[in-house]
């Protein structure tokens, strides 16, 4: 019975995502739905990405956090759209929760909404918001062991940014070993190293980026 | 609707895990739930625990993760029992799953059974195993914000360690405020400062458990 309602949640959620999608294709904009652990650096990768491509993009940010306006409050610094869902204690964004606030914003004005999840590397990547495309980012003082350990997320995003590699000399990571386990859950998947400290990297996320918008702009 | 079930699988976990306290009253076994981010150290913690501890304490563990082995083989080399629990994409051990394991072990012949929850800040803080405590690995390299956005866990626990402090030269992170930040949600918490690199904090923390075990025989 559990697994029933499980199902039917994930259902009227699929549902959902299906209209925001048509919404976001609707209005031309692209969406990418940002993954990761508690203190992965999304934000400060978003951070580096209103930075780097303020003048070549419309871009706005839906903010997913349990509790606080921490998150939403660094991004406002830059001038950008963003609103901040506090999910109460829930451990991931769902689909309504996006068409809420999504539907607040003036999608038309905009080229990229990028959607930060709740700090989590389990649940969010069960849940579609209406996404293009799901991106993770991983630290690497995580452990090169995390891809195996939490193969659905890698499994479901287009993207990973493999994010605080200027302390990698401090940390026991194995980057090859981490990014042959990645591109096996993942063949052909997009595999970038990140540091928000030195900027590594952020060229070649942001040009992927533009890339995507492009491509969805082309139909 | 959706509410309502979420009680029932609630209501029906308390009840598992009053039964699983029973059961470790009943063979005089201190058991702590260990919960923490993907990465946060947890399973160092506990091999540093192990080379700690092991003339003094007969000690077992549980390991908790979505898919691999790759925690329980860590903590087999110190020739401790441990068993592995694969919640396959689960985000959280539950009571259940803790009591069809801890049936299989030989609780008489322990003093402390350690459960390393699995990798997620958020939701196994809601889903109680019939522990004597909790306590949260919280990994500096995750930032100074994750106490106040994160804060269930650490009003739940009853111990924190805050873990990779020799890395914090390379590292954005204001110790002052995190341990205020943690003592608001969780006044009188035990805050231990750990690195499993150095050693550092880690005689502390062990110290703490054999006075937890020692409380618990004394009844």
């Amino acid at each position: 019975m559990e697994i029933q309602v499980m199902k039917n949640i994930l259902g009227e959620n699929d549902r959902i995502a299906a209209e925001n999608q048509a919404m976001f294709r609707d209005k031309g904009v692209y969406v990418i739905n940002l993954m990761g652990s508690p203190g992965a650096g999304k934000t400060s990768v978003l951070e580096k990405t209103m930075e780097r491509l303020k003048g070549e993009l419309r871009m706005a940010v839906i903010e997913g956090d349990l509790f606080t306006s921490k998150d939403a409050e660094r991004i406002e610094k830059y001038d950008v759209p963003v609103i901040q869902i506090n999910t109460s204690g829930g451990c991931h964004l769902d689909a309504a929760m996006v068409q809420k606030v999504a539907g607040k914003m003036e999608l038309g004005d905009l080229d990229l909404l990028i959607v930060e999840n709740v700090g989590n590397l389990v649940c969010p990547a069960e849940f579609a918001v209406g996404e293009d495309a799901k991106g993770v980012v991983l630290s690497i003082t995580e452990g090169d062991d995390k891809p195996l350990k939490y193969p659905l997320v890698f499994k479901e995003s287009s993207i990973a940014l493999l994010n605080k590699v200027d302390i990698l000399p401090y940390c026991n990571f194995d980057m090859k070993s981490a990014k042959a386990d990645i591109l096996a859950l993942h063949p052909g998947m997009k595999v970038v190293e990140v540091s928000c400290t030195t900027g590594q990297g952020i060229d070649e996320w942001c040009n992927w980026l533009k890339d995507r918008v492009a491509e969805k702009r082309r139909g």
